[in-house]
C-alpha cells in the first residue's frame, strides 16, 4: 500500500508495515477496533466491533448514534491493536511489548439493501460461524435499526514488533531473566445461559 | 466522578459507570491505552502502555515524539477497552460483547526531576515486579530520553456489559445453544532470550 503522510511512521520507522495481506490478518484476528473521531471540539476514541470482508472493514451501530453519524461524516481514525508479548530486556529502558497495531484513516460509507444484510451475515459468521442456521436472523425491523458502515482500506499502516528484547551491549552479563512472555486473548469455559 | 457533556453516555445509559474503584481497576488490568489526538487536520488513535499512581494515569515516550507532544499541549481522549467475553445470543440481534470500556479526557502534564525517575520505577514494578532490584535502572542519559506524561482522572466515564444475552421473549424457546464465552489476555510460556 502506497504510503501518505499521515501512515507515514517517525518513531522507529523499520516497524512500519504496508503490506495487506499482514493488514487483513490484523483486522481478522481482532474483535475490536478503537474509532477516533472529532465532535463538538473534542476528540473521541470509542471501541466498536469489526469485521472485514475483502479489503473493506466493516462496523455496524444503532442508526442513530454519534459514532455511526460521525463515521460516514468525516474522515476517522481506526486502530486495531493486538498484544502479543511482554518483551522484558535486561535493563529498565529497554522493555518493551511486542505488538501489532493497525492503523487505518478514511471516511466509511453506508451500506444499504441487500447488500447490508450480506454483510451482517458475515459479521455473524466470524463471531459464532457453527450457529449460523441456527439462531434467528435478523428481522426487517432490526435491519433498520442497523446501520452498517464500511472502510475501503486505501490509507492505513501497521506498526509491528517482534522478537526478543534488545538490550545494550554491555548489560548482556547482568545476571537477570530477559525474554518475552506472550500474551494472547484466549477463550474460557462457555456459560450456558439457562 | 461528575458527569460532563463529553462523559454523559447516551447509547443504553444504564451501563455507564462514574465510580472512581471501577475506574481505577480498569486501568490496572489493563497494559494498553488508545490516546486520541489531533495533529495536522486529523485525528489520529495511537496504542500506549500506561499505568496509575492514585488518581493520576501515567504514559511516557519518547521525548521528541508526536504523541507526546500532543498529549500535553491538547486535550485528548484516552480509551482503555477490555474484552470480558463473547456474548451469544438466540437472535442474531441480541448478539453482543462484555466488555469494560473507559474513556478519560483531559491534558496530560509533564513529569519532571525525582519525580519522574520515581513514577517510572512505578511502571517497571507494573510490568514485571519481582525483577526490580535486578534489572540495570534507567541511567541519566535514558532519563533524558524519555518524557513521562500524567493526566488527572477528573472527567472520566466506563462504560460496562457484563451478564448473560438479553432475548427477544419469543425467542428463548428456540433450540439453540445461548450464552457467554469468556476472553481474557492470558500470558503464555516464557520464552527466555538465551
Amino acid at each position: 500500500m502506497q504510503k501518505t503522510q499521515r501512515t507515514t511512521i517517525k518513531r522507529v520507522p523499520q516497524r512500519a508495515n504496508y503490506d495487506l495481506p499482514t493488514i487483513h490478518k490484523i483486522i481478522d484476528e481482532a474483535y475490536v477496533c478503537s474509532l477516533g473521531f472529532q465532535n463538538e471540539d473534542s476528540v473521541h476514541v470509542i471501541p466498536t466491533v469489526h469485521w472485514r470482508i475483502g479489503n473493506t472493514l466493516y462496523i455496524h451501530g444503532a442508526t442513530k448514534s454519534r459514532l455511526i453519524h460521525c463515521a460516514i461524516s468525516q474522515s476517522v481514525c481506526i486502530n486495531i491493536t493486538l498484544l502479543d508479548g511482554l518483551v522484558l530486556a535486561r535493563s529498565a529502558f529497554h522493555h518493551s511489548m511486542n505488538y501489532r497495531s493497525l492503523n487505518i484513516y478514511g471516511r466509511g460509507f453506508q451500506v444499504v439493501d441487500a447488500e447490508k444484510e450480506d454483510v451482517l451475515t458475515t459479521f455473524v459468521e466470524k463471531i459464532t460461524p457453527e450457529r449460523i442456521g441456527e439462531i434467528r436472523m435478523m428481522n426487517k425491523q432490526e435491519l433498520k435499526a442497523t446501520t452498517v458502515v464500511g472502510f475501503n482500506i486505501e490509507e492505513a499502516v501497521a506498526k509491528i514488533r517482534t522478537g526478543p528484547p534488545v538490550d545494550d551491549k554491555e548489560d548482556y552479563a547482568l545476571p537477570v531473566w530477559a525474554g518475552v512472555i506472550p500474551l494472547r486473548l484466549q477463550q474460557g469455559e462457555p456459560v450456558e445461559d439457562k
